[in-house]
């Protein structure tokens, strides 16, 4: 059985640029890699199958939303979300902490203790905890290859003072859902006092499977001093790569890139890096410049159900009125099943008239977009031609 | 060019079932035949290649919606339906006429007189009027292969004063009709004094295709007198096939039954006849027993994205609690896309929480399940065993 790894293939001369290979046991994934976002065990509208033809070499599932729907204990029936979802290629789940942050927070305050969060379902309101022991069992019960440790997601915008305790939190959360991803793998090891905590249901009785592995977080807001220690910390732990957190949650991109900026020196070249919740064109450059190798993101597919379709230069929204007439495909040189079969004009009708047609090849149209690109990028690094590109798009 | 013209194959031995094939220029349909439905120019979530591996021969676009959007001009810019939905397969369109009694009648009254109706939008209230020329002319720029003439649709329950009124209007609407297709079709022949009401944009400025096919509709609501007046009168107008409509307009199958019956024996055995809106298994079983050669239904899909599926003795609903855990494929030897790769618990998952991929994926297995019993009634008419199939399935 394959066991997790990651492979440094080549380093970019110029830039800090990185082509490398992420071993699984379902296969490998050639990195720099884009990861589209299959929330509710599904990336919205579309087949494994098309996933495949699209060039997705793995995709994201939020524990959050497979704890409350379906629950674990589906997942559990089918040995994990692999069969359930019919996907054979590597997987990532993410701890669920940041769900319990943003989406259950809309329904009412969430509570943060040492211990973990407390938070009402957005669905139905019902009362749930989440812990790093809890989070370690449900992700280990999915069955994914990447997990991600248990952070705490602070706030923005937030103090010094309560990004360091926010901070010093996620650290404490790391070692302890280090130590109960550990009990997973390895069975004789006693999960101490710990044990008690994980529930029941959640991986103690399961086969164990040795080889799915476990992202460190890192945290620290905008603050440069955080963002250094936070890196040090968790890039000093045994962790089988590893998460920026909190890039995404309200900064400008000027943020985003400082905050990757101060970490990436900390982060052992040996281990996967991968950075949650970004991917516009412009920010995966800037990410892979810095030496990133895998970013998940909702932007592509979520702005194709909304009409949002990219092209080479712009974004291009369909479902404007002088659309309705225009026989070219979305991008004249594209090669995705949408624009080698279809016009502005059927596209824009399918939005107007609101057909799940449209969805659905407007998510082709945007996935197959970002697949490509982060392929040319590929390339590029391994032709050391990785800012001529860079040049060329932006 | 292949023009449109029936073959018939074989006749059942002890019933009025019937093997034949429709020659169009878009291809052949082996009859008997479900008409799947792609009221908005979408068979609702799936792509033509998916309609294509799921055998579907023909499909049916309703003309009233393409009129009202993305309105009969942006069609004519692809040169028809065909090319706009990337379908090159045959193709029927209806005369727009049942939909104006239906959908924009709950908008506001609809004003029928000997000329037309007239009507308000179901999307914007905006008025409209509907003839049998301007029906003809859109449904030739729609490029479809079959057109339906442009009829009275009789409300239900009525009484036989009305519906006699109604269907003499059917039959004077039927000779302007086949008047107006015809001087599409033979631009030598002066359309008279019909022209002027051909709207300009429609077909007029068009290269001819003389294959485009037209069946006549035949009305008569619940009386036999009259079905059999209609029956006698359309059929003997030089129609390239026959239409029975007005009989799935919320009669007992008792009555749809009947109105099939005293009609078939009056509509030539060379001309194909079909049922406008009927599919069922049982319908099916006993239209095909009837004699009719296709039908058309949004039934299987308008049932799949409500989470009703077919099962060789039942319909399940997908979405009740106890699949939550199930999992079996929907139907143990059904071999569609659907079945081969998800459980009724995944399926009950993405119904739960609304993903587009469940709409799809039901969608997938109604269709493929009603193509496969139509493709089974097929060889069982070729090997006279049609009665024992049905007996098997009912």
């Amino acid at each position: 059985m394959v066991k997790f790894g990651f492979e440094l293939l080549q380093k970019d001369k110029r830039t800090k640029a990185r082509l490398g290979i992420i071993h699984t046991p379902h296969g490998d994934i050639q990195t720099p890699s884009f990861v589209p976002v299959g929330t509710q065990a599904t990336v919205k509208s579309l087949t494994p199958e098309e996933l495949n033809i699209l060039g997705v070499q793995l995709y994201f599932v939020n524990t959050y939303h497979m704890y409350l729907r379906p629950g674990i204990e589906v997942i559990k029936k089918f040995e994990g979300l692999h069969k359930f979802m019919d996907w054979d290629k590597p997987l990532m789940t993410d701890s669920g902490g940041f769900q319990v942050f943003s989406l259950a927070r809309k329904v009412s305050l969430v509570k943060i203790s040492d211990e973990g969060v407390e938070f009402q379902s957005h669905w139905d309101g019902s009362k749930h905890v989440f812990t790093p022991e809890s989070s370690m069992g449900w992700q280990w019960d999915l069955g994914s290859d990447i997990h991600i440790a248990f952070d705490d997601c602070t706030p923005y915008p937030v103090t010094h003072e309560k990004a360091k305790t926010s901070m010093e939190r996620t650290h404490r959360w790391a070692a302890r859902s280090l130590y109960a991803h550990r009990s997973f793998c390895h069975p004789g090891l006693d999960p101490g006092s710990r044990e008690k905590k994980l529930d029941s249901g959640s991986g103690a009785g399961m086969t164990r499977k040795p080889y799915q592995a476990l992202y460190g977080s890192i945290q620290g807001s905008v603050y440069e001093d955080l963002r250094i220690e936070s890196a040090k910390f968790i890039s000093n732990m045994d962790f089988d790569g590893f998460a920026i957190g909190g890039v995404s949650v309200g900064e400008s991109k000027k943020e985003m890139a400082d905050a990757v900026g101060w970490v990436m020196p900390y982060l052992p070249d040996d281990k996967p890096r991968h950075l949650l919740g970004v991917g516009e064109v412009d920010d995966i450059f800037m990410l892979v410049e810095a030496g990133i190798d895998t970013f998940d993101c909702v932007q592509p597919t979520r702005l194709a159900r909304m009409g949002t379709l990219y092209d080479k230069k712009t974004q291009i929204d369909i479902t404007k009125a002088h659309f309705e007439n225009d026989e070219q495909p979305i991008e004249k040189s594209c090669k995705c099943y949408t624009c080698q079969h279809f016009s502005r004009a059927y596209l824009h009708h399918l939005f107007h008239v609101r057909e799940l047609l449209g969805y659905r090849l407007a998510t082709i149209h945007n996935i197959f977009f970002i697949q490509s690109l982060v392929s040319e990028i590929r390339e590029s690094i391994k032709t050391n031609s990785f800012l001529e590109l860079k040049d060329k798009w932006l």
